[in-house]
């Protein structure tokens, strides 16, 4: 079964509004056996909206439109549905329901313009919508099954789950073909490197296909596929994540698609360690990312965001004779900073960065995209440089702070290269 | 003239990806005077690619396609372009000097499979790309001016704004209609209110449109027009922009666009103040804002990101006794941490944060979405509690940090509310 998407509206049209509801409908349709071919995106306008719904019409069996559902003018989806299925717009009792069991729920008072949202193509079958006023619907046009839903998120993916997805497994029955996607999460290789080492995998694995998606600093590899028997499916893509593993290495943060301090939040629980962190250059970028994750007080203690020398010295107690003779960004200044953060906060293990973010500060001897790492341990610590050549602020920051997290994690697996 | 925006990628067709290149692509092909009509997403199926680059080229003047130009099989923009044009795919000598330049520079290695992305349709134009190894490329299909840009959205924003605009710019002469936007940042009012009190622009500025847009915590006002004359719409805009102002007050971050972090970096630069923080539940959130602004080393010293009791006792002076009969979510405990890291960093003035950015962690008193935020000048100090109805982790470090930081903002600009 082939579906398409259509968001419309002209914010998403005149990009003042990045349009994420197609990303969420192609997931889920795509989890439920239904391959999901195009998206598209027209503005309010009706003729257009009108030929582009025929279009999708004639080239496949499903369709899911986004938007144009609400009380105003250029809230055009069901004329557009009516005209183009050959259909008359009549007021449809069902969904005056709707729209009046909202207003009656949260005790607002309904206005004429709500009234039009009750305007239907006439036989349509209305899909509740219990979190908006906005009734949605499903048509016919020119065989192709059409659901029309609100544009605002929350009310869109309830509609989706209530009633377009239980609809489209009816309809395929037996024959749904079930769809995974496995995500190993990978750093420090190169896109292209990466590419060449999992490039084998189609040929291993029949019928599963890769991609890789680079998710700044990091590189997914991706493994779809497709199976009638969703069991048989989950094992050939375990498989086949096991061969990529071998493949890439120490380089594989996740098997699963977990983040970097995901994953060594899992480590520092299991090894009962705690961590403190030193930030220089980073500016708080790997304490931000550590207490992402839910729970991570249990390990996580303290990160001291040193950017002046002073801050350095009297907080982390750097030696004021290491940076006078060496600089900030220096292997000793590092590890010095991580051994103090360790001390202070009376942590298992201490990390630091100290290096050039850039635009300015950087020289012939230290570029801007220079970085030492600091780790230390109980029984030891050291420092090492690192550059990168990305020349970007924002870019900078988060491959000094990745690289760290890296070296980390490394450590707690036993993997460090000191 | 007429436009249609092109995402390719089976992520972003499956929706693994959302595409936010499109939204960027369409705002400033707008800004520059050109309808954007359609956007589309296939996925990396050559044959699909290839008819609907044909499809595309019959119904509009120009089109900008993002993503296939890596260097993995599943990039295929450039065949699908050499298909749909009808022209021969050949090694472009100058594509290939762009790929080899980028390696030179940072010193790796390049690899057979590099060599493929200077492979593009006999006679493309080459758009040279600064930042990344793909050369773009401008060919016609149909009639149609077709650009070719790298998914990567730092490379196709540099490239879309060094070749294609420009290109387009040409191309219309004299009979360019400017477009411009300004936007309006505010925070601390919902989008519904702020929408109400920015309402009435239209009216007094005809030809001026009004659109909001969260950007949470923040929601941006923007105010569009178009013109034949630049400078008559730039004039236009900005007496609109000093109506809206004079309706939301306190509320505007800035009327320019910039974000909280830059305004607040220009106040302490003019004010030859300095800054440390003292972060609890965000994490270093704030710190790592702060610290995208090139420069920020000229005022901001130190953020202590205390998750541990201990650290905020041993490193910002917080008093044990404080801890043990308020606990860490309180308004003293917050006045004591900003005075604290005021002090240890030798800072003109401190903020703090600390509360429950959940999911776990609240109580009937201090429930998820508390916040205790403290502000400490060189004569006074004090901490206030705000609650945030979010519950969602990150949406809670996000907000928290804004609130903390607009605190500070007031103070900055002398109105304050101790």
């Amino acid at each position: 079964m082939k579906a398409e998407i259509l968001a419309t509206g002209d914010e998403i049209r005149s990009g003042t509004l990045v349009d994420s509801n197609s990303a969420h409908i192609s997931e889920k349709l795509e989890e439920n056996g239904v391959e999901v071919v195009r998206h598209t995106c027209v503005g309010d306008d009706l003729s257009m909206l009108t030929s582009t719904l025929r279009e999708i019409g004639q080239r496949v069996n499903v369709c899911v439109v986004t938007g144009g559902l609400g009380p105003t003018t250029d809230d055009r989806s069901a004329e557009a549905a009516a005209k183009a299925a050959g259909l008359e717009l009549v007021e449809n009792e069902e969904a005056l329901a709707n729209v009046e069991s909202f207003f009656k729920k949260f005790k607002r008072p309904m206005t004429e313009s709500n009234r039009k949202q009750a305007f239907l193509p006439v036989g349509a079958k209305i899909l509740f919508n219990p979190v908006g006023t906005a009734p949605g619907f499903a048509v016919s046009i020119k065989g192709c099954r059409f659901f029309f839903l609100p544009g605002v998120p929350y009310e869109m993916k309830r509609m989706l789950a209530d009633h377009v997805i239980p609809d489209l497994l009816a309809i395929q029955g037996d024959a749904a073909l079930h769809s995974r996607v496995k995500t190993i999460t990978t750093f420090g290789l190169p896109e292209s490197l990466a590419g060449e080492k999992s490039a084998g995998v189609e040929a291993a694995f029949p019928g599963v296909q890769l991609g890789l998606r680079a998710n700044f600093p990091q590189i997914q590899v991706k493994l779809y596929g497709r199976d009638s028997d969703a069991r048989r499916l989950e094992e050939r893509l375990d498989e086949a994540g096991r061969w990529i593993v071998e493949k890439l290495g120490k380089h594989v943060v996740s098997q699963n698609g977990e983040t970097m301090q995901a994953v060594i939040g899992q480590m520092l629980l299991t090894q009962s360690a705690t961590l403190a962190l030193a930030e220089s250059c980073t500016g708080g970028l790997m304490a931000n990312w550590l207490t992402h994750v839910a729970g991570s007080s249990g390990y996580f203690l303290f990160s001291g965001v040193t950017y002046s020398n002073r801050a350095k010295i009297d907080v982390l107690g750097v030696d004021p004779n290491t940076l006078e003779e060496h600089g900030a960004v220096h292997e000793e200044t590092a590890r010095q900073m991580a051994e103090g953060a360790r001390k202070v906060a009376g942590a298992t293990y201490g990390l630091s960065t100290s290096g050039i973010a850039g635009p300015d500060g950087g020289s012939e001897d230290k570029p801007v995209g220079t970085v030492c790492i600091g780790f230390a341990a109980p029984d030891r610590s050291y420092g090492r440089r690192l550059f990168f050549p990305f020349g970007k602020r924002l870019m900078n920051k988060k491959i000094f702070a990745m690289a760290a997290l890296d070296i980390l994690r490394k450590e707690l697996m036993g993997i460090g290269e000191p």
